[in-house]
């Protein structure tokens, strides 16, 4: 047997007991994994500057670096996302529906947990805190697997974490981590159909193309987002700049910033010097399509690509469309049903948008900077789904259970 | 460009429209496809013997050939299932939830078609159909690839479906029947991520791994059931007979038939030689645990495999437990996670089983065989799943929608 397969199954015994647990139960232990994240701060932190010297030995990017390290502040912040867990209402139980048959049959439909969730992450240590404390919540045993950068950070959070599983009711094997550096124990736990009921890969495009690609357990797709906002002929000029500011420079690296703004073009010319100032001002790099550049001429040219690009950086591209229906049609083709928006005062111009765009997310007169678990008031966030099976935009702890219905008879048979 | 990407790129095209269609313009339309069935019956029955006769040359055998064949009742079964489909509310535009944020917006979930719904399915002609109308009237468009055996007949039938729809307001190309014979065109199918949302696989175990083996494109895993009945030591045993019964004679070929029975050690010895007898006189061979034959002798005994093998047959196997704990351990190990019930008139052990056992239905006092999209009232169905990802159990129409948030603001941004 591989030490993939063991970790699971034990996982998936752990689930069982697990999905018995009440509420008060799983707080408690939640609280227990505060109080060892905090008591061992020193061994944590001993831990990721082992594996900071190793990326820095490894030639890691100072962005990387950056992500990768943990200090007395972050450490906190992950007891705190603990507790924040903890305050949540549990979701498993809940009769989401009941209806009764002619035949006198009664059926429920009982939120349940999903089971064993594989989460394969990059070099974040707090994914590991944060989907733990997700996961337990909601009932489902955890399979991790982080960055081979962040093993040694990985081994002292899980360590703390079973250490609190340890002085519970619930079984430590609750949250395993799959720590052997080879890339073949992630080709082996995306096929751990019938153990693994779930996997959700976080981190980068190619991380997520290579989970799709070779899973054959069922997979939530995260992540990547192409995020366009259109601002309409009849938008509030006024509300349409902070909006527009919002939405690509409140932060660059984030899948719910907009990589090209859409901009019709009755309010071009007038308005699209405004816009490419304020942008310019923040330091970000405008490109446009012919039409922009021949109102703002020192923007450089937009190609083909761009449209389709996720920046992730200070670069906005620009495109002067006809009206809303353009405009539609412009994100059907290069958006990635992320989160779109819409700026505008005319109520008929934003319920075709908001009802023919398709994306998880779509916003009228908002920055799409909103989609996120905290903002929606999910209390936690353990993704964003870019697919539309099972979930969709913000994951909290509703969107990682399933169902099963309980059918109660007094003796009925199928005639 | 491949003949396969370009059908499902004009269904995504079509699918766009078929969004933004009405619940009248929906039920025209599928009121057309059920009088073009209707008036094509001599083509489609012609072209079905053209099947019928090549599956004969080849060898076919006669369950295969009976699966495949259509006669005028089959036929009008058809319509009526498409009469039955329209009569069915539209899931589409069901506001599912609202709230609104401190910061002012207002959040609208809203349930949304799927977009483009793959089916690979095998010999039946009328999944055809069935599916068809069910992706029509839940806003998706439908690809579909049928068994190369239904080759003409699923031609003729997706004929009649396209002369309805051309004489609709709804594109042609939303049904869409991937007819060449090459087992390639399923590759090709499986790995259309970005135009493909979903694909649904309906047929036998081999056909349903092949999809999960290679789908890059989300799945929703459908049918194998290795269903069991415990019968508790405080049955109602006048009840359970019958219950028994109906579970695994009432049809032996499909998934929600039970393959096993558990019985309770302290009822074995006076209730076992009554239930064997009454499945043995429906001509049931009956395999049994070292306990069971001690009290029934003549039964054969179960093997290891037996306990996981889903006989789709007149045989089934018994197993003596201590109770529901075992009962609940044995389906942990054995079961499929389809359909699992107890019969008992102790609601403390029908409540252990029901919270404990892992299947998409539970039932307490009830034959597992009402696992079915209509008699949970559903009013159709599209299969069962057996995974926990999205649907569980049977599939009706809301099963196979997605949801958008809509969110509505006056200028909001991210602090």
């Amino acid at each position: 047997m591989s030490m993939v397969r063991d970790l699971a199954l034990s996982a998936k015994a752990a689930a069982r007991r697990l999905a018995a647990a009440t509420e008060q139960a799983k707080n408690h232990v939640l609280e227990l994994i505060a109080q060892e994240l905090w008591q061992a701060q020193d061994e944590v932190l001993a831990a990721n500057q082992v594996d900071i010297q190793n990326g820095a030995a490894a030639g890691m990017s100072p962005a990387l670096l950056d992500r990768l390290a943990l200090n007395p502040e972050r450490l906190q912040g992950m007891v705190a996302g603990v507790r924040q867990v903890m305050a949540l209402p549990d979701p498993i139980g809940e009769v989401l529906e009941t209806w009764q048959r002619p035949n006198g049959l009664v059926i429920e439909k009982v939120r349940v947990p999903m089971g064993v969730i594989g989460m394969i992450y990059e070099g974040r240590p707090n994914v590991t805190v944060d989907a733990s404390a997700l996961c337990l919540k909601a009932g489902s045993a955890a399979l991790l697997r982080g960055s081979a950068s962040a093993l040694e950070s990985n081994r002292a959070l899980v360590g703390c974490i079973k250490r609190g599983l340890a002085a519970s009711e619930i079984p430590p094997e609750t949250v395993q981590l799959i720590d052997i550096p080879e890339r073949s124990a992630v080709d082996e736990m995306l096929r751990l159909n019938g153990i693994l009921d779930l996997v959700i890969p976080r981190g980068g495009a190619g991380l997520i193309q290579r989970v799709i690609e070779q899973s054959t357990v069922p997979v939530i797709e995260t992540g990547v987002g192409n995020c366009h906002l259109f601002v309409d002929d009849q938008a509030d000029l006024k509300k349409a700049l902070p909006m527009v500011i919002n939405a690509k420079c409140q932060r660059y690296g984030v899948c719910n910033t907009i990589e090209s703004l859409l901009v019709h073009k009755a309010i071009a010319p007038t308005w699209l010097p405004v816009v490419v100032q304020a942008l310019v001002e923040r330091g970000v790099e405008v490109r446009g399509c012919p039409v922009a550049r021949e109102i703002v001429p020192e923007i450089k040219e937009a190609t083909e690509s761009d449209w389709a690009t996720e920046f992730l950086a200070p670069i906005i591209a620009i495109k002067v469309v006809n009206g809303v229906q353009e405009a539609v049609e412009h994100i059907a083709q290069y958006g990635t049903n992320h989160s779109e928006g819409i700026i505008t005062e005319n109520h008929a111009h934003a319920r075709t948008f908001l009802e023919q765009v398709d994306a998880a997310v779509v916003y009228h007169n908002a920055s799409t900077r909103f989609t996120d678990g905290f903002e929606f008031g999910f209390g936690a966030e353990i993704g964003i789904s870019t697919q539309k099976l099972h979930a969709r935009g913000p994951m909290g702890l509703r969107e990682i259970t399933s169902y099963k219905y309980m059918v109660h008879g007094n003796g009925q048979v199928r005639p």
